[in-house]
């Protein structure tokens, strides 16, 4: 079995460190990609610790969802990629392919609950117990779970689309984001300055909804058309009623009723996080008077995250990144609880070697 | 100023009781109308007994918002209705007209706040303090909020559709109940037996959710392919990632979840009801892993509520009722608490003679 080299969390409670993973044989649909850089997402952090119940890590873990290579080889059915070929793969590496969500390329919706998540997610090739993510030297994917990297884009400011940029992205071209629309965009982080990022260049008047006053310069600079201070009632107030979407990136409980109230008739709240403990209960009189919705997106397909991905190199448009060797991985995960990052941490993988 | 006889709730803690009310002369916009029949909304209980803490009542008041009669006089401009013809009011009796919502004839969302409802909203002819509703002998109504009734309806089972009728109809048009889709109601009350009428009557695959097994008949007898009894894990869990809409008409708080499950990806369940106390915050994750929504409906728009009169007159629909005098008002107020009506009380006007 070929091995890789690649960054590990042994245990919950241990640091990740350098070990070496197996990865199967190149088979005839896979393509074998050299790992270049990774993108650091917040679920690496949650999933490395096993905070999530209802997910429990199997260890080692290797995390690591945002994944930008080249490709080393190419079994003898795809034909899409050759040697040499930039790549990428996202939060999914497999499903079932043949339910109406599979069938539609929204993968991460399987039917069948066949979804296979590129860490911790039962091997179906059985090769280890659970798959193993990007914080490594190769990986083995099926070509249909491979993405094209236009070269025209930066590869390592390229890496947080994968998992950052298509959740923000899905979510605005599913609820039409586009000129003539107003866009809110909750939170100033990988994923909020993404959002920000894309509903500008859709062509949606865009408002980013911070805490802090102190990000209004930034949010501006991204793409933003306004920012509104959230704990702001009166600048919150004096925006009732007037947007068609807001996409909260938020992943801790908070009051949603103040975001529910900005909506037009018929607009859309979107979570794309989910809390530890509940939201408070949203108020249904918010959601009647004038048939508001709230509503939750999970990542993207497979053919969206390609057209993403082309989108993204048409408009000149990446990550803000800081790039680190995986050596760093750890200080990084201590860096992203206190939200000390502009906006993503990105793995340079020749640090591995 | 010209007055007409009228059953009023002259206090929160006081029965209705017969009185004389003042309406307005009728001015060169108006229809008058002579009321026959005025539906019995659980609102009206709540209007009468200060039981809305948004909403504080002004009595005198006079509730009915499901109101069918004759024109008895058409002022100088009405061109749409002579004296004689079948005419209805349901919730509403004025709005801005010029506001997007008020453009696109979906007066109840009117942007402006300025939705003037049939009972209990300030009075903008200042005729009374309040408007007042149907549990009167005559009304008087612009013109643009008078509704055509089908001559072939009758006039007493079609007085529940301006409110219990039109509330169901907007969200199943609006989320394209009909051929090929899957919808569920919640609930087999006023509200709910009108669901399952009007979801049938579209085309719609059309399941029952009832917490009492004793009305799976009653559900197939109004039209339901399939009755479930939400107590039971094993029925609930059959139909789970089914639905692409589920009406809830359920007023009391309760667990969404269940519900939210049902649906399949990108389905909707739509409250059409606000509890007095929240329900249970739903689960972010059941949102998300679906792209499902949480969206809320109330009533419908002046044309919609033509649409849905035209509608039932083509398709022989109309409330499953039972006739009282205006006298058993107090009675059917308990009764309805108790829900022991079979679905709707309407008051035969006649009585107040």
């Amino acid at each position: 079995m070929p091995s890789a080299r690649a960054f590990v969390a042994p245990s919950a409670s241990e640091p990740l460190s350098a070990s070496t993973i197996e990865r199967r044989a190149t088979g005839p649909n896979d393509v074998e990609i050299e790992i270049l850089f990774c993108g650091v997402c917040h679920s690496d952090l949650h999933t490395a610790r096993d905070e999530w119940e209802v997910w429990p890590t199997v260890y080692p873990c290797v995390p690591g969802h945002e994944i930008v290579g080249r490709v080393r080889k190419a079994g003898g059915n795809v034909r899409s990629f050759k040697e040499g070929d930039l790549a990428a793969v996202g939060c999914m590496v497999d499903s079932c392919g043949t339910c109406p969500s599979c069938s539609e390329s929204l993968e991460q919706y399987c039917e069948t609950g066949s979804t296979v998540f590129t860490y911790n997610s039962p091997d179906p090739h059985e090769t280890t117990p659970v798959t193993y993510g990007g914080y490594s030297e190769s990986i083995v994917v099926d070509e249909r779970f491979v993405l094209r990297v236009p070269e025209n884009l930066d590869p390592a400011a390229a890496a947080p689309l994968l998992c950052a940029g298509i959740t923000l992205y899905s979510p605005l071209r599913h609820w039409q984001a586009g000129p003539g629309k107003k866009v809110g965009i909750v939170g100033l982080g990988g994923l909020g300055h993404m959002g920000v990022k894309l509903s500008h260049a859709l062509g949606a008047e865009t408002v980013l909804f911070t805490r802090s006053a102190t990000k209004a310069e930034e949010g501006k600079r991204l793409g933003a058309d306004a920012v509104v201070v959230s704990k702001n009632d009166d600048e919150m107030q004096a925006q009732a009623g007037s947007f068609d979407l807001i996409v909260s990136t938020v992943a801790v409980s908070h009051n949603l009723d103040p975001y529910i109230s900005l909506l037009k008739r018929d607009g859309t709240l979107v979570l794309v996080g989910a809390p530890e403990h509940p939201h408070p209960s949203p108020t249904v009189f918010n959601l009647i008077l004038g048939r508001r919705s709230l509503a939750g997106s999970a990542i993207g397909g497979i053919a969206e995250t390609q057209e993403m991905l082309d989108f993204c190199a048409e408009r000149g448009i990446a990550s803000d990144i800081e790039l680190i060797p995986v050596q760093k991985i750890n200080d990084a995960y201590s860096r992203l609880l206190q939200g000390d990052v502009k906006y993503r941490f990105v793995i340079d993988m020749k640090s591995l070697q």
